[in-house]
């Protein structure tokens, strides 16, 4: 069973395209946060309040050294929305099964 | 490649609890948007507000028959969101597998 307040955080961070972005950015390698504010257009500032609410929700970890924070992506962020995803699908799936096995069933 | 603005609708529509709750019921099968509200405990309003979030993000659709609307989910909704993830998983994966070859080469 997942986490119910996990898959909040992961969902509701998701909404937000700007967070979505920064996700997208960090699945082709680790990046600071100035790295990823130049290509968004947006302040530092916003960025790092973003950075902060993807790494409540666990889709990314950030490490600091000197002055410098990298971010990069926590794989198990995406997993808790992909299977959130998978296991409302397979009800539905197997509710079809169950409607297909109805519809084939001998009439008596 | 997905279409954006219908990732943007499925996770803004994902992102709040309430959506994804009625998203889980109608998965079990379709029901009314009575029907809907009574566990939610929210007003009739509220959900018909959500029910056409859903519908607009191509999460679910609702057919009319007299008095009586409704809802069923729609597959195709929920695969925007999974194949943007997966697109995603893949990236992220894509680069560990060069970073893995990298570390494996001889040095020369």
């Amino acid at each position: 069973m997942l986490d119910q307040s996990a898959v909040d955080r992961v969902f509701h961070a998701l909404g937000d395209p700007t967070r979505r972005a920064i996700v997208e950015q960090l699945c082709r390698g680790p990046k600071s946060a100035r790295d990823l504010a130049a290509p968004l257009e947006i302040t530092l500032a916003a960025v790092v309040q973003h950075l902060q609410r993807l790494e409540e929700s666990g889709l990314i970890r950030t490490t600091k050294v000197g002055r410098v924070r990298t971010c990069e992506i926590e794989p198990a962020g995406l997993q808790v929305a992909q299977r959130w995803i998978a296991e409302r699908r397979s009800l539905w799936e197997r509710r079809l099964d169950r409607l297909g096995a109805v519809l084939k069933a001998p009439r008596k």
